[in-house]
């Protein structure tokens, strides 16, 4: 059997575990993702790795180095999806990750270092409404007090689905590696943008991932008659949000060598009605860059642009800043590293930034990441139509494989 | 008792019926409604006058004319309320009406034409959907078919309300009075705008009855991750919708020697959420003017600028026009008298046209009508505090006393 025949019965074996509604839905600590992990841990152990689950449900498969005491190299990503999700969010990291060891053990390769497969828990939000949960327990990261008592959407608490899935939720702490040395993480993941598959390239080399600054936008108008009320003497609130709106665009699109991105994702009318001159809006917003001056210079503009609205509109207008991420920086040797793999093997690359969170995010804290993307088709992503070609797949994995193998060897 | 006094009287009479929620709630055909009527019908009779009520519910109160067989000059209003409105709206025009009959009974004037006071049935949409139902029935103009049907909140149809309230629905067309003969109309009414009291006039003698033309219009680009979608590849609705929102307002602002009037009153964002780029918009639109031809340019403005934001956005917008109707132009004769009437008086006023509906509106088909505004406080109305002092309300009257004094005299 070929690789390739023998990835995609890999592959399509861990997305039999959902709860079989449309598109994929493996949702963090639920019965189909821990039956899922699981038999990823069967698999793994019939490739002779030794496997453990820590105490957040991370599932972490070992195969040794040929020198005693070297750190490991580790790859991996997660299992978990969204509700009606794709097939390749994660799980294609993590399938790739088993691959490679299959790879090597076929071919009787020993390595010097240890070479890890780790399968993060809880990497998406859609459960408790925090990301990468596993990846920040590894990395030290992990909130006791705020996460004990996030609920899902049926009351459950995080601490109640652990216990659930037999974790306890007291001992998280000790999921923490921080004192442990690592050779390198690698992730592979789906781009879930358009970038590559637009420019027809099949690797992304990741060099950061943008962090979000986020913020609730309050205009307050005067509701009026739409009849009765002249053009001159109107507060409308929409009209002040769909300047703001438009300003935000070009304050990001000259941003563009950045990567910046602003969006206004949520905008609400207030008692909105055919007939009435809209009193109130409610804007969230959304600037990502994996530049801090980037963003902060949209950002100014933002404000610049609210107070000349409220001052040329009579609008009272309240912004909150909701939230303020730090941008990651991910190994410049790394990817130079990849992107001479990527030259010897005559593939296609772009050196990129990721627009969204991953688990490579939390791994920087341990070692040195490089975050691989391949192409998303439409860049459609938490969607049952998300989509990669197998053999952009088997092209990600290949790239892997090769960055594997350089640093488990004791030079590099 | 001078005048002053004894028309608040009336008024806080009229007001005092209502079913005890916040402001003033008599709606159309209720218990409190037609108690109200039937307190007025007395305080009619009181008043020597004949009275009658037609199959809609309107009332019709008589002073008789010196001369037999001459048309009668007739003044009115409304007075049922929305949920939680105001004192004022409707309710002027009806009491004012009294008032005048009150001081010509009191001085001994006998008019050469008899003089009508009407309080019209239903004449805001607020149980129904339907507006100006009463002055729809007399002037010829009521959809018996589509009006059987409707039904209020709680599942009432129109023809079972007129039932609870002895009035015959199957009988309604006998309300027409297209075959009869009048002289004029006159309604007295608050404004619901800010334009006198912004300009500090207290007769607004008004041209026209603005109509809305209406529009559902909706606009979809495609929805993506706010951080892995590059800024030139998106199709964000949203912005889309920003754009034509402004351009309205530039086109309305333009014709603003025409008082005419656009504005989007609901915008919503299918799916809106933090991180998704916006992929569905839908807006209502509604614009006004007493001119065609100016309603009609704002109208091509809007729809050319919408054919630019789908080629340059790349969206697909659909606009669907609901409803178009007709404005209804008031008599040039009987404006020229009241703004005369002003003069004498020395009484600031404006020539204003109406961007609400009222039942002058249906009058215009049996007789020359004319409209006369007192001022809104902040513009407010359909709301528990609207508000006009009791001076303004009075000035209104004397107005309203003059022009009907004018037009019952036979060489008029």
């Amino acid at each position: 059997m070929d690789n390739k025949k023998r990835y995609e019965l890999l592959f399509n074996n861990i997305n039999q575990y959902n709860s079989g509604e449309k598109g994929i839905t493996r949702i963090a600590y639920s019965n189909e993702e821990q039956t899922c992990t699981h038999a990823f841990m069967r698999m793994c152990m019939a490739e002779h790795l030794d496997i453990r689950m820590d105490q957040c449900g991370n599932v972490i498969a070992r195969r040794k180095g040929r020198i005693e005491g070297l750190p490991p190299v580790v790859m991996g990503s997660h299992l978990d999806t969204v509700y009606q999700g794709g097939k390749y969010d994660g799980v294609v990291g993590v399938t790739a990750a088993l691959e490679v060891i299959k790879r090597l053990n076929e071919k009787g390769v020993e390595t010097d270092h240890p070479i890890e497969i780790i399968s993060f828990a809880c990497e998406e939000s859609a459960r408790f409404g925090v990301s990468t949960v596993g990846s920040k327990a590894m990395a030290g990261q992990f909130d006791h007090n705020r996460y004990r008592n996030l609920v899902d959407k049926d009351g459950i608490t995080m601490e109640k689905a652990f216990a659930l899935c037999a974790l306890d939720f007291k001992s998280v702490e000790q999921a923490s590696r921080v004192d442990e040395q690592f050779k390198a993480f690698f992730e592979l993941h789906i781009e879930q943008g358009p970038v590559l598959i637009n420019n027809d390239k099949k690797i992304g080399i990741v060099t950061g991932i943008a962090a979000p600054v986020r913020l609730h936008v309050k205009i307050m108008g005067k509701a009026s008659h739409s009849g009765t009320t002249p053009m001159n003497m109107r507060n409308d609130a929409l009209l002040g949000a769909s300047e703001i709106s438009l300003a935000l665009e070009s304050a990001a699109k000259s941003e563009e060598d950045f990567g910046t991105v602003a969006t206004i994702g949520v905008l609400n009318v207030h008692n909105g009605a055919m007939n009435v001159v809209p009193g109130e809006v409610e804007m969230k917003i959304d600037i990502r860059s994996t530049s801090l001056q980037s963003r902060q210079r949209v950002l100014d503009y933002l404000n610049q642009t609210i107070a000349n609205v409220k001052k040329n509109r009579q609008l009272e207008i309240e912004s909150i800043e909701i939230s303020s991420e730090e941008p990651v920086l991910l190994s410049k040797e790394i990817n130079e590293v990849l992107k001479s793999i990527c030259e010897e093997k005559n593939i296609s690359n772009q050196i990129m930034q990721s627009g969204a969170g991953h688990d490579a995010m939390n791994m920087t804290k341990l070692c040195p990441v490089g975050l691989i993307f391949i192409p998303s088709v439409d860049g459609l992503s938490h969607h049952p139509n998300e989509y990669t070609p197998l053999d952009d797949v088997m092209i990600g994995i290949d790239i892997l494989e090769e960055a594997i193998l350089h640093y488990a060897k004791i030079n590099n």
